[in-house]
């Protein structure tokens, strides 16, 4: 039996993968030079598609990197001399804040406990912070940042770069780049693939950042995949190093897919999907959202609390070949996390819905 | 018609890799939690088929990365406190070496122009370099390092780490381990995989020493894939970051395939397979052998000197389906590199001497 997979990631691959996955292997991209042509052509056509897909202006860079958790490195190294700022509350947005630690940054800290967001409104930014570290969406307690306010703190503050973690998010938030620095996803989320690549959209401003630290002697931006060197290969439609090519090429087709659909109708069937799920889960005498506010919840990452242990609603979807994600970290057996991303269909949902009310 | 590549990597893909991605895909691997048991056991076969194939002992780890080129920067990060020591002899061995730069370590270079190689008695390691710099196979020029000299360097250098670049080579070279601190690999080259993963072997010892440097404020050791860290995760098979699981997985199920050949086999048709072009490149008008001295050859990329443009003899044969490697950097016209991986069998390798004779 073939399970679906509403899991937060690694999760349900998007229906058109295998098919790229073949037409990448009848081609035998998987053995083409780097620096060829031919692959020049592959990268550019992902990028452009993107960018459609994403808005993403021509002031802003797109790079490929291992993975999501590395941007954050890549992030705190080129664009923070002295200091960080960051909205702490969950797992994912305190390791982008101990990242700066380890770097020996001087990183400052609004926090809040799993499941509470923030508001505009509340956040008081150091007046030395460099950069300010916004996690879009907490994948690991399901609690969203509402775009106004991220757009409202980059108003509040132009002379502050804006990071935008959108990992288990993107292409859902409607980011204006004329106010977002920089930002990054991995595509097994809401991409639909198997994980082993993440995507960097950094602009022109935080390139200039790199190049004058790289200059400085007290410091260092990284050897491998430093900005300006990951910039100046992007100019080319290139990367530094041998690039996951499979990864950059049906990520080009996915998105292609995703423009065919139309990112406005992706949107809007997200939030339909996403309130199908929450109104189940307010309904239902066995769950209750972890997330109470509702501009607060997140509409890609559903987190409900249960009121037995998890495990079991765990095992009796998976009876039926659905599978749930957990709660995270403490929350482990007291909650579980429904992805709802492009990949499963309404009808998915709608059935995972039924499934859920039956337990 | 599908060609066949006989280009250093991205590579020929290994005749099983089709048969594996099928399997991935038909279990749904794609999509399973990387903090699952059937992730941790997925992991451990690809390790332990891994120490199987290369004779890794429990005194090293073996750890994944984004690529090779990760790999430099974390072992100066991990592993370097103030100096480095490189032997360069063509583009990737002085990447190594730019790379301890960037990262501001004070970084000693024995240097060659392309094409020749080292011999361990005329190395002289600079007292306080901390670690010695190899690269066993050096794409860019053919040019490969004699084991035993490695070994040799180990053993009059028993207190500095000796770190081995086998990108372009690994599993040919059989590393004693007792003398190697640690080495690396990517998955594009002799493994037949498309490019995505990088294969990080690391002893004890040089975690030992990135504990200590971690505990210092004047610098990092990194916060993506730091070495502490990387191991802590790897000793419950498992990855800080969510892994290439898919690269990952093939990779086990490739060393599982080169185990059952058996490496010597494996070793002995690299070099009767080695052998057969070197002697072609030998005795045809057309090529002369660029690396002259035949320890120095390697025995994984053979690069040739050519009469005429390079682009002649590579459309020549593109015509026949057979796809070769152009010359490095300033050799691009006046050469052709000529993997010689597992994934082209010796009637393949007889096939491409064939052609190029009759060029």
């Amino acid at each position: 039996m073939q399970n679906t997979f509403f899991t937060p990631g690694p999760a349900a691959l998007f229906p058109t993968f295998e098919k790229h996955l073949k037409t990448f292997m009848d081609r035998q991209l998987g053995s083409i030079s780097h620096r060829s042509q031919q692959y020049r052509d592959l990268h550019r056509f992902t990028v452009e598609q993107l960018r459609m897909l994403l808005s993403i202006p021509d002031t802003h860079q797109v790079l490929f990197l291992g993975s999501a958790s590395e941007t954050w490195e890549r992030i705190l190294l080129n664009c923070v001399e002295h200091e960080s700022f960051h909205l702490v509350n969950g797992s994912f947005s305190k390791k982008f804040y101990d990242y700066a630690h380890a770097l020996h940054k001087f990183a400052h800290v609004y926090e809040k406990p799993m499941g509470e967001g923030f508001d505009f409104a509340e956040i008081e930014v150091p007046e030395y912070a460099e950069v300010i570290c916004i996690t879009h969406n907490e994948t690991s307690s399901g609690v969203q940042m509402p775009v106004a306010d991220i757009h409202k703190l980059k108003a509040k503050n132009p002379d502050k770069f804006v990071a935008v973690d959108m990992v288990s998010s993107a292409p859902y938030p409607a980011l204006d780049y004329s106010l977002i620095d920089t930002a990054f996803f991995s595509v097994q989320k809401a991409f639909g693939m198997p994980a082993g690549l993440g995507v960097w959209i950094v602009n022109e401003a935080c390139l200039a950042k790199a190049e004058r630290l790289r200059k400085y002697d007290s410091l260092t931006i990284g050897a491998h995949h430093d900005l300006p060197t990951l910039w100046k290969n992007a100019l080319k439609y290139e990367t530094p190093a041998t690039p996951n090519v499979m990864a950059i090429y049906i990520l080009g087709k996915i998105a292609e897919d995703f423009n065919r659909i139309g990112i406005e109708t992706i949107r809007k069937e997200t939030e339909h999907k996403a309130g199908l799920l929450y109104n189940l889960v307010k309904k239902h005498n066995n769950f209750d959202a972890f997330v109470k506010i509702p501009r607060h919840q997140s509409q890609t990452v559903v987190v409900a609390n249960t009121k037995k242990e998890s495990s079991a609603v765990i095992s009796k979807l998976k009876e039926k070949g659905l599978i749930i994600g957990s709660g995270y970290g403490e929350f482990k057996g007291s909650q579980v996390r429904l992805a709802n991303f492009p990949a499963t269909s309404v009808a998915q949902i709608e059935g995972l819905v039924k499934a859920l009310g039956e337990v």
